[in-house]
């Protein structure tokens, strides 16, 4: 138990430093006012939007509490209650703190790189270092006062994984009706450029940036984190390995080793004139990484007494590594794949988005084979074969092992949307072409950071929810999932099919919202013929408020399906079917979230491509048709593809959460046959 | 076994009714040169193709029938041939009469829409009866020589899988290589309409639908119907419900009423003026349909002793009507998503494609539903909650029953390709408006009968696809597929992938080939500027060429990939693994069939409704980005989509047939874990 106290320990110094940070972020003034001025819409929208957001949740955090209590037990409440808070508050601080970051790195990007990068970087690491401080003083703080029972603590887990939910949808939403809305106009339409003032959706446009890429983002990543060491305790105190339960005490401390070893990693990034931004950010992950892998040596042996744990935890960290390396050959333009596109478009937007979807599907195949693999790796390793729960526990802990650098990994990833913000800050402030080049090259290097999070986020939630889903197996005590078996089979067919549900929702929610937010922005350029003279200010806020308004409802529905259609089939068709819905929602979860993930950095990137030059360059119709592309590609790529990676975890949360009840009243329909 | 020498006879009838119907088309003489002319020309492309596919295919049918003397049975390698040859015969015969059917039913379109819908439709019948009269003489003949042993007789079933999958996925991409090319070139830069004689293209684009949406979907449904059967005789087999191989009888006898029933159904479709084309159409199918009902109760009795196996039959056939109608509601403009999709239209290509993709995703929701009802209702009604064995059986039934009128369905589908070629050769035969007028509205009915003929096709191959996976696991002897054991989860996650890579290779496949097309067309159009004017004949052939080599070129690799991915598999990570790709294969493939069949008519429909004279019309900005849907959707409906089917039905065959190999050698990488 005295480990548990340390690691609590780590979390507390975690948030400190992540307060620190934001402290000296905040502290630094902004001469420049009409900067100020840009960033205050900016965050304004932003927290108005967080606001109503948290007024959502909280009904719906007080349905599910009273729920859980009146069902399964007042404990379990308790911990969904505090992982609902943890979620809330890791977005909070982390979106706090980048909208003041975003103003300060265009500021600092007058006197160079250094000053810019610092900046983005630091207003990332409030959020990676909120996110896993939170996550493991929670963990710790719970295991300590329930003696490490994994029944209450998976409630912290559900909490987590369904405010992640509502998080990624509505912000994903919100993002990208602003963002689509603003550039079918915008460019397309009006030809201006992108983060151009005149246009009516740019704050929600940015505003987006924050709501989704980075609020959002960071909840994704908080129930990765949290579900993957629960998931490891669970399993972990099932076995016998050892006499105690260092079996769960080894995931949780291996974790708190990574969340110093990302404070370190951190600290270490310093730009040098001359410098790759890439390579110093990608410097910071591999010191964490080689940390955490000396680590997992030393904790193996001596929680588990050999070093078949480390070899579970490397093949998840190393895996995790290769899908991001995948990613990025397939969404850079360094590469063949974004060349290709680029050059089908130039017969146009038809033959740009057959291309685009043929490269999202391809790249499915290396992540799926390397998943496999770790998945084999981490179960045999463990010994699977002579015990099967065993290797289930190392797939559980190679879920840890990809997961266990994420401080630094989100501080990574959250240093994209604030690079990109204040690229929108410098173009609406009209500040120096010196400063848009600094901006613009933090930026791409963020798209790039951004491709390779995403494709981590997705080989982890694959690992967390197999981990989550054998979790579930042992407590409803089923022994074998059979597919023969038809219920199992029907499963399997509806699970695979609620992805294709899911992400329908929530581009068709993008799509709708962004022919709003066209109208709207066609009305004020036919009513106030000002605006693109540059006389008369545009109205901002009717276009975040329509991004709003449709986040919010739109998120609403996905949520409860994410939530209900596991516990309606649970209930009906009995817990075979259910465990065949998880395994169906996992398999075609993870294959569309890497679809959409890829295609749509791909499309990103064939378009920018052009813009470089090639094929004709900016204006042509070769860009013009690479421009429908991207705009097809951001709901995939920012709304779609990461809800699936909460969706296919909280389902799994929610049947292991509810297995009691689904073991003991589940299969009600079945009766009819017998 | 006598009951096998009259379903034998059957086939034979079948066969006479098919040779008599197309002597009778072809005995007629069209008196319009012109058209002559322009027909043959279709005539000869399809052909050529044909020939050249024929060479490709003997390649390797040598090299399977090689491989299966040497390393299963002499016997199995015979019916692989005979199988292969079967599925050849009734494509070729098929072809042979569409490509006479299409020039009569245009110039029968002078005389009214009662004589082009009686060329038309007797031109889809040859191909059904072809189809099912093959079918079920060859599994008669086979049965009776091998004494009904499943081994050898799923021989059969491999050939006609395999040359099926090449059948499809060449014929789809030429079909679509040609039509995207005419489009983009024509339509989109050039203005003129479809199938104009100045463009190209235009005669590929006819033979495309020959060989595409004839001979192709023929071979399609062929290969389901003879999957079907031999997936219940094989379960059949294995049961001791009776005393001797009624069980295994039942199905076989079912289908030859079926055929009877169809040819019934066919003669009943006559045409008289006020009637709705749709609804004669759809009259046929329904008694034959009734009579297929009445005899299954009859036969169910007279088999199985009881009606229980009618019941099996009944949701067959129930859940593959109930599909159709479903795959009419997303797809038709008469209903919200067509209406929804042209709206999105307003605000360009991109919200056009967003939408399109939307309602193909939430398109795949009550299909899953429904055919997850049938395997249940099946199952269990069969008496699979007391003998699993029994259950499995049931689920082979309803792919059965839902199989059992195949014969007029297939009729009903390949009407459509007729009746547009029709109107393509109206048109490019400048013959009078009253008769594109006709050609246009039996074409309008076409597509409807196509989108439910493709939602048929897509519920029977789900269900043979499992009716065949439960064939293999008693095969291999798998009494349980756990999916708590590692190598089915990663079976699962690799199989899931496969559909994917499938589609990516295919789509890629028309993209490029398209992007060819456009280059020649746009080539000529330049060279030669009397194109245009009408002075100068355009070089059909050189367009024709290129779809064929882009066809016969990208049809190896997932063809190969098809048969090579699960022996790999199989043979690399053993029949568990095996199994649970199977499984994966099944659950994606469907999805991204529906997904794409219904996107893509939904599209096209959009597109239609738009130039109907909704939201602009023709020549607007919202019909534009309509026509860039329709184009995406190409190849999603008529290739990527259809391939699926086969795909998982093949793998699935692959498998049972390698079944007792892989139950000796299987796993050999396992060795390294152990």
């Amino acid at each position: 138990m005295n480990f548990l106290f340390l690691t609590g320990l780590v979390g507390i110094i975690a948030l400190m430093f992540s307060f620190l940070t934001g402290r000296w972020i905040i502290k630094k003034q902004v001469t420049n006012q009409k900067l100020n001025e840009i960033s205050s819409y900016i965050e304004q929208g932003a927290m108005a939007f967080l606001r109503k957001e948290y007024r959502y949740l909280t009904v719906f955090i007080v349905v599910v509490f009273v729920t859980i209590s009146l069902f399964l037990s007042i404990k379990t409440a308790i911990c969904f209650l505090i992982g609902a808070i943890f979620s809330i508050l890791s977005g909070f601080f982390g979106m706090k703190v980048a909208v003041k970051a975003n103003v300060r790195t265009a500021e600092g990007a007058k006197e160079g790189i250094n000053k810019a990068l610092s900046f983005a970087f630091s207003g990332g690491s409030v959020m990676g270092l909120s996110v896993v401080g939170l996550g493991i003083l929670g963990i710790s703080i719970l295991s300590i006062i329930f003696n490490l029972n994994s029944e209450y603590i998976t409630g912290f887990g559900l909490g987590a994984s369904s405010i992640a939910l509502f998080a990624r949808v509505g912000g994903g939403i919100y993002t990208k009706a602003a963002d689509v809305g603003a550039d079918l106009v915008g460019k397309v339409e009006a030809g201006i450029p992108e983060d151009d003032p005149r246009n009516p959706a740019v704050i929600a446009d940015n505003v987006g940036d924050n709501v989704g890429d980075v609020a959002g983002m960071g909840a994704d990543l908080f129930e990765s984190y949290v579900g993957s060491i629960i998931s490891a305790i669970t399993l972990g105190l099932t076995l016998k390995i050892t006499s105690g339960n260092e079996e769960a005490l080894y995931p949780i401390m291996l974790c708190g080793v990574g969340v110093l070893a990302s404070i370190i990693g951190s600290l270490t990034i310093r730009y040098s004139k001359g410098d790759n931004p890439q390579k110093v950010l990608n410097r910071g992950t591999y010191i964490a990484s080689v940390i955490i892998i000396i680590f997992a040596v030393v904790l193996s042996k001596y929680f588990l007494g050999d070093y078949k744990g480390f070899i579970a935890v490397l093949s998840g960290l190393v895996v995790g590594i290769a899908i991001g390396k995948v990613t990025e050959i397939y969404t850079s333009s360094d590469y063949k794949s974004v060349k290709e596109i680029a050059n089908e478009s130039k017969t146009g937007a038809a033959t740009n988005i057959i291309a685009g979807l043929s490269v999202g599907m391809k790249s499915t195949v290396i992540p799926i084979i390397l998943i496999s693999i770790g998945i084999l790796v981490a179960y045999f390793s463990m010994g699977g074969n002579t015990s099967p729960m065993n290797g289930l526990y190392g797939i559980a802990l190679s879920a840890v092992g990809m997961l266990s650098n994420t401080g630094i990994v989100v501080a990574v990833d959250a240093y994209g949307p604030i690079a990109d913000n204040a690229g929108g800050i410098a173009e609406m402030g009209a500040m120096d072409k010196s400063v848009r080049k600094v901006t613009d090259k933090l930026d791409s290097v963020g798209n790039t950071t951004a491709a390779i999070g995403k494709g981590f986020a997705i080989g982890s939630a694959a690992l967390t929810a197999l981990a989550l889903f054998a979790s579930y197996a042992e407590t409803v005590d089923i022994k074998v999932i059979d597919l023969l078996n038809p219920l199992t089979l029907v499963g399997l067919l509806i699970g695979g099919m609620i992805p294709f549900l899911f992400a329908a929702l929530t581009m068709e929610a993008v799509g709708k919202a962004a022919v709003k937010m066209v109208e709207e922005v066609r009305r004020q350029f036919r009513e106030k013929p000002g605006i693109m003279a540059g006389t008369e200010e545009p109205d901002y806020s009717t276009c975040v408020e329509i991004s709003t308004e449709a986040a919010l409802k739109k998120m609403i529905l996905p949520g409860i399906l994410a939530i209900v259609i596991p516990l309606g089939i649970g209930m009906l068709l009995g817990k075979d079917a259910l465990a065949g819905l998880l395994c169906g929602a996992v398999s075609t979860g993870v294959l569309v979230a890497i679809l959409m993930a890829n295609a749509g950095g791909a499309w990103d990137n064939a378009k920018k491509y052009i813009e470089g030059g090639e094929l004709g360059g900016k204006g042509s119709e070769s860009h013009k048709a690479a421009v429908t592309g991207d705009t097809v590609g951001d709901p995939f790529k920012d709304t779609s593809g990461p809800s699936m990676n909460i969706l296919i975890k909280l389902m799994t949360i929610v049947s292991l959460v509810f297995a009691p009840l689904i073991a003991e009243y589940g299969g009600l329909l079945l009766n009819l046959f017998k």
